[in-house]
Formats: structure tokens, sequence, C-alpha cells
């Protein structure tokens, strides 16, 4: 007899009639030169569509629509220099409550002028000195602010789960569903619906090789903790699988694989080129593992999760445009 | 009493059934910062999702089907450099025919091969020493083949404006419908589609800057050749209205608005970073007339067509990277 696991899927369902014409449908594209290349025939669901450009709006609105009208008065906090910042500053400000996010002091500018822009105090730290969730948690405890974590969130778990959950409404049964793994909310969100909709999915993560936190933990059997990672896929340069996303990736994630930089780079190239998409690093993860044959089983039909696409065109130019 | 339009609304409703199942019905995507940023409800038609990356399929692909069993026996000849030449020839290709491509021999590599690999056979010709309509006509009056023109061809027209029809199904009346000019095809096939369902519809056509052909000429209410433009937007780079768009035109549009390539850049840039889509030079200028407030009258729904997005990441990055 197994326990149960932090999030059901029933929660995931429910967190997806509370995104109901609030977060986007995201469209699912479908390639045929992707298709012959993978021999496979692959369904790309669109993230980089979404609300704030990433899936993350999914887990934070679901996260601050749990709250109690008592704690929406007092407020949220959050820490994240990337696109938990700004999912979470919207979903304060759809959800009528104020979002306090902790940043690093040098994040940049155009990331913290986009969540102050959605109404939400920035408090910085420095990020050689300070650790970031201590001071979230500070913050917390003074002004009585709930944490919306990025991924250690059972509220943030099954609103990412959604973005899966959609997309097999769209599909039908799928041989394997790749999803790029940081903490590993969106993942372990997205095992839970779909391996209760089809039990028989293969479910396969995809790490940056220099973040393979998860990958190494799934073998060893306990949650290793890894250099912080030097890699383009800044959203998922995560040390340590989630202390709650952990055990449910132990129990229904199939494999994780690995993809380097310059893979990364090429698959965002090959989204640009063939897709008419745009995909920041993270968010091309999962397709640079697809192009590069890394499933690790046969599989025919076979769903992708793009995660997000907030790369300034600069940015994309300087990684892709030599 | 005026003369009939050469293509009728029947026509382009023709076109469509032809289209279905075959060519894609390309979504239709909303923004909130565009709204906010043009103080109106606005509806991207992303034709840069078509197959080949751009509408051009649309109109290929009808005027192929239209051809006799005979004909089709024969093949066909287009001459292009750019999104024609691989519309007709994958159109070919589908309806079980050959394409003879005229192509310059100093055209991108990567468009010959994508061309070449749909099966078509390519021939150069000289730029500055050749006619390249002149000997796509020779090689239809040697071969037999049935000349599929760019824009001067009635189903050509129809085919094309299945795109605004797609598009006003899916949104309802609209005030406005902004599209990109060249040699007139997309527009005039759009424009007999919009005022058909729509007869108050405002039908704004953009050129750049550098290819005023099609403005000056209704300003002159005859055809005008400029000089061969010199602008990014490569799609539009004609020097004359076409001989049966003209007519159309003039009688359906409402207004032609310029834009420059800067404006054009700024937004390609846009559509990266906001709408997280890719578009070619020429399927941002209608964006790049709304973003810039080119419309001459106030409209409160307004359709845009984003014509295309074929442009590879380095060239992107030279554009809008620096």
């Amino acid at each position: 007899m197994t326990a149960a696991l932090p999030v059901s899927f029933d929660e995931v369902r429910e967190a997806a009639a509370r995104l109901t014409g609030v977060a986007h449908r995201t469209p699912v594209l479908t390639s045929r030169t992707l298709n012959a290349l993978t021999g496979a025939e692959v369904f790309v669901k669109c993230e980089n569509f979404q609300r704030v450009g990433a899936f993350k709006f999914r887990g934070a609105y679901n996260a601050v629509a749990r709250l109690s009208a008592g704690q929406r008065a007092r407020g949220v906090v959050a820490y994240s220099s990337g696109n938990h910042a700004q999912a979470t500053a919207l979903a304060a400000r759809e959800l009528g409550t104020t979002a306090v996010i902790v940043m690093p002091a040098d994040a940049p500018r155009s990331k913290a002028e986009a969540t102050a822009g959605y109404g939400a105090e920035i408090v910085t730290y420095d990020r050689y000195t300070q650790d970031r969730a201590a001071l979230a948690e500070s913050l917390a405890a003074e002004r009585g602010l709930a944490l919306v974590a990025p991924y250690d969130h059972p509220d943030v778990i099954a609103g990412q789960g959604t973005a899966a959950l959609e997309l097999l409404e769209e599909t039908g049964a799928l041989d394997a569903l790749v999803v790029p793994v940081g903490g590993g909310g969106l993942i372990a969100g997205s095992a839970i619906a779909a391996t209760a909709l089809h039990p028989g999915i293969r479910v396969v993560g995809v790490e940056p090789e220099a973040g393979d936190d998860t990958r190494r933990s799934l073998e060893s059997g306990r949650r290793i903790t890894v250099p912080v990672p030097r890699t383009i896929a800044d959203g998922q340069a995560v040390a340590t699988p989630g202390a709650l996303t952990f055990p449910v990736n132990q129990r229904l994630v199939d494999a994780v694989t690995l993809v380097s930089d310059d893979e990364i780079v090429e698959a965002m190239r090959f989204a640009f080129e063939r897709l008419k998409i745009v995909l920041e690093p993270s968010g091309a993860t999962g397709l640079a593992a697809l192009l590069n044959g890394r499933l690790g089983a046969p599989a025919r039909r076979i769903g992708v999760i793009a995660s997000g696409g907030n790369i300034d065109a600069r940015r994309f130019a300087e990684l892709v445009g030599a």
C-alpha cells in the first residue's frame, strides 16, 4: 500500500475550473516537419502563449484563489527572479490582493519592471549573501503574508497540472508526455493529471545537463543537491528537487533525460524557423529532447509542454543569431 | 452602374471549401498589451502559421486545384524568389502535378532548397539581365504549363481572400481590417470577402515606405510604377500594382498607409516579445501600422493579417538584435 499523493487528480480538475476564463486555454500546435523528424505524431502545448508568457500563471493563480478572504486581505509574498514573480503579481492583482515579490537586486530590469507593472511591491536581496526563501519567510511572518512557493505548494502543483489536462483533453490518449523539470512542480502536476487519465502513459522529464538534480535524485532514491547549475535554461537552474514535488515525481515519472545548452539553442531555432513560435531556453528543453531522440522508449503519439516564451529579442539574437 | 469585379465573394467561399482540411485554419491571437497600446480590440490572423509559413499557400492551392485534369497532367509554372515559390511547389505536390519555379540565380539557398524539397524543378535566371515573367511565360508556352501568377490571377485572389473570410467568421463584425499590400492579391481577396460580409468595414492597406506604388496609384487613379523598392519587407518589394488587383483595390480599399523599415523591425520585436510569434518583415507591416496609429480613422474592433513568418533566426538577429 502506497501513501496518498499530496495532490489528487480531483484537485487538478478543481484548479482547471478555477482557471477557466482567467488563464488562456493555450493552443496545441502540430508540425508536419516535426512529425517527419521524430517519426511520431507530436503535439506541442504552447504555454509560451499563456498569460505572463509561461505556465507559471496557472499555479500562482490557483494558489492565490484558494486563500481565505482574510488572507487575501493581508496579501501574498513570493520569491522569484523569473516567471513565477510576474505570475504571482498578476494573480494577486486579478484576485484583488497585494503581492510582495522578493527578487535579486541584479535581476534584469525588464523583469522587475514587468512585475512592478502588475502592482507588486518588489523587495530586493543580494543573491551572494542572502537567502531569498528565508527573507520571504520572514516577510510572511512579519506582515502576515501567505507564501506562494514556486513549486513546493500543493495548490501550485495542482494549477500547473492543468496544462497537461488541457493537452490531453484535446489530443486524447498519448503514448508519452515530455515535460521540462526545474523544481518539479509542472511535471508533478502534469504527471498526476496524465496518469489519472491514461495510466499507461510514459511521463518523461527533461533537465539541462548542468542541472540534473532530479535525474540524480531519482536514480539514488533521495533528494540530491547539485552545485548551482550554469545553464542558459534559467527557469531550470534549480539545485535540488522540491520536498513536495520529489515524492510525486518518484512515483509517477518514468524517466528524466538531459539536454545540452547547444541542443536547447537548436530547439529554440527550430521553434522559431519551423513552428514560428518564440520559446525561452527552459521552454525549449522538451522539444530539444524530442529532436535528439532522448525519450528512451518508442512512442507514436507524443505530447510536449513548451513551458514558456519569455526571452527578449536581443538575448535571442545573442544565443541563436551567431 | 459599376463593372463586375473579376472575383466574386462566391468564388472566395468556393476557395474556402477547396482549402478545408488542406490549408491550416490559422489561429486568431489577441493580446491585452496590444489592446492597451492601441485603445482598440485587435485580432491578429496568424498566417505565419499557414503551410509554407505564409498566406500564399491559399491562393496557389486554389489556383492549381481549379486546373483541368489535362492541365494538371502537364504541370504548372510560377516565378518567385519568396513564399509564392514554396506555396506553388507544395500545392502542385499535394494535387499530384509538377511545378517549375523560376527563381533568381542568387536567391537564398534555403528558399531554393525548400522549394526543391517539395519536388519542384528550379529554373534560375539572372535578375539583372532577364525578365522573370517573360521567362515563365516562354516556359509555359514551350512546355504547355499553366502559369500560376503570384497575384494577377482570379483564383489566386479568391484563395487569398479566405484569410479574411476565416478571420471574420471567428470575430464577427469588425470596424477595420488591416492588410499588407505587395502585388495586391491578399488585400483584393480580403476586401472582397470583408466588404461582402460587412459592407461598412474600413479596409486599410499597408505598404513599406519605399514601395508605395499602390498608395500612389490609388491617389492618381491609375497604375504607377515606382523604382524597385529598397526595403526589408521583401514580400512587398513590388514596383507596380497588379492589372487585375488594382481595379479591385481601387473600388474596395479605403486607404493605404505607409510604414518605415524601422517601424517594421519594432513590430517584429513586439510580435516576438509580447505575442511570442515570429513574423517576417512583410508579415509585420500591418502590426506596425497599428502600433503607430496609422489607420486614419477611429476603429474599436480591428482585424490585422499577419501575413507570414519566413525569416531565419540569423536574419532576425541581424535586424532586431542590434
